[in-house]
């Protein structure tokens, strides 16, 4: 990306081992993340761009002195940030907060939306997955790199369990597969916040038992509607912008949580005592140490029991991505796999 | 009150039973709070005044028809909500958000600095104390209106178990009793920040293994020093000033939880990526249920367990509550205790 929607596709170098630790992997999947999309709309020009994509699963194709887990050939998930697997947050579950980790794409790391990429700390960061696993599953394998693991995180961390009533504000592939965790963790009612009525279709049948397509004070008020006045006691906020932060304040009940995963495009917001202080509200989240949850939610992904892949609704091939960047942006896509 | 640095002594009605879900309270011993000199900054003037206090302990001298679990005679402890105690809220231990509840000084209810209150839903409201209790325990339980309810709040919902190291910032009677709060819970490190040392002092006899007299970044930087640079899984936050916000966000370690009980003196704070959602910090706290812990904490005072009433260093009588502002506003007392 070479600025605010300026995507081309480039010949580079092949990716190499440098560090010992390092593998190399073939990607057979990668996608375009909604988050994709904050810099496709305000990413200043570059000369020579950054490459994107946080997004793979693929096939190792080498891998340095140190790497003890993984050999050419085995079929692996990425999750969206590298970690060393070893240090104190990595055994807490917080890759994300990884000493020795980092993020796809920066730094002389590579990015997802490529043909391979050379993957630091591969002990730690890579899952393998049974290699002749069916290509049917790909997309479904392809979510928890991100979008599904995001989706389980704010669930998760948002305190979800049997019969918990939940809002999930955004129909985008992270709120859908929201939805689908908080199914997973027993949510009794899950009202889903979106208007694209073929994505909340789409939630309706991950377990949304209610939709609300209004925004703003009209959207709150039909959650307060709905729930006896009260507002629901888990809010999943997956947009990351300031209107999604102020309805998941609306809707919450007293006491209540709100889990962000949508990355805050905003750095201040009300916190005082007339928005969480007063009626004792919990605001969590952040980015989804997905690398946690994989062994979690693979099983689930293989033998079928969810399919978190349908929410990619359009394929396109590497030189194809920039096309499909403009269909995210425009809605006519609501996630875009791509085949190498 | 009668405005900014403006507290007289009046003489007023009594109080009389209004509801029949009501009782009237002769009160035994009152107190000023942390949280009443902000109104003591920035109350606007008006003719009428207000009422002042929240918290108190007392002998029942009337009941109103419905109540049916106290009786006059009863010594009671108030907490600084009253609520009916049988409502969704209440039966999930959130009184300060009861459906049928309040607080004192406002509303037609009388506030806890004066010779007696009517109490409303006294059922729900009140807590019985057996009536022999020593004199020498009235401050002890009197913190269990607010303060050291307020402090364990932070402690509880901060999630302090065994081991965890916690941060707590502010020396005032809640903040100290924040760190007996967390010790009772089990915190193996609590280092406590604070710039009065007779203070801090105390908070070291409460449990605090660590002090920080500096504030601002060089506190922070000290704090950092004293965990390896990462800061503590849990904050308590016990001022609600910005800059003690700022602390707690510099303080708290990657997946910790910073937990507020000071009153926020702001509505809108940094959330975003730079500050709690890139390291994925959990904010929580509000005004404290404290009616939800009386039960809990009330054996360990009065078997002498724990002595949370030593936050009081000053005693005044009634007509010496203005002084007793004076005093808690200058510093030179830490809190207040009043003898009507």
């Amino acid at each position: 990306m070479y600025g605010a929607g300026d995507v081309r596709i480039e010949t580079v170098r092949d990716p190499e081992i440098m560090q010992p630790t390092d593998a190399v992997v073939r990607i057979v999947r990668t996608c375009i993340c909604g988050s994709d999309l904050h810099p496709y709309h305000s990413l200043p020009s570059t000369p020579g761009g950054t490459p994107m994509g946080h997004e793979f699963i693929g096939v190792v194709e080498e891998v340095g002195s140190d790497v003890t887990t993984l050999a050419p050939g085995d079929f692996v998930i990425a999750p969206f940030a590298w970690s060393d697997g070893t240090c104190d947050f990595c055994r807490e579950g917080l890759q994300t907060s990884c000493r020795h980790g980092g993020f796809w794409a920066g730094n002389g790391i590579g990015g997802g939306q490529a043909e391979a990429v050379r993957v630091p700390q591969a002990d730690g960061t890579l899952v393998k997955v049974p290699a002749d696993v069916d290509a049917s599953l790909y997309p479904s394998l392809l979510t928890l790199s991100d979008v599904y693991g995001t989706g389980y995180h704010a669930a998760l961390t948002g305190g979800v369990t049997a019969g918990t009533d939940v809002t999930v504000i955004g129909d985008g592939a992270v709120g859908l597969l929201a939805v689908l965790s908080a199914k997973q963790l027993g949510a009794e009612r899950i009202i889903l916040m979106g208007r694209h009525e073929a994505r909340t279709d789409l939630g309706r049948e991950f377990g949304a038992t209610d939709v609300v397509s209004a925004r703003g004070e009209e959207g709150v008020a039909a959650v307060r509607d709905l729930t006896g006045g009260d507002g629901t006691r888990v809010v999943l906020e997956a947009v990351g912008h300031m209107p999604a932060y102020e309805q998941a304040v609306g809707v919450v009940r007293h006491g209540g949580v709100i889990s962000r995963v949508g990355v805050p495009q905003y750095e201040e917001a009300a916190v005082g005592f007339g928005s969480l202080f007063g009626p004792n509200i919990t605001l969590t989240g952040g980015p989804a140490p997905v690398r946690a949850y994989i062994d979690r939610l693979l099983p689930g992904v293989l033998d079928g029991t969810v399919d978190p892949g349908r929410v990619f609704d359009r394929t396109v091939s590497l030189e194809e991505v920039p096309e499909g960047y403009r269909a995210m942006d425009e809605r006519t896509a609501l996630k875009v796999i791509v085949e190498p």
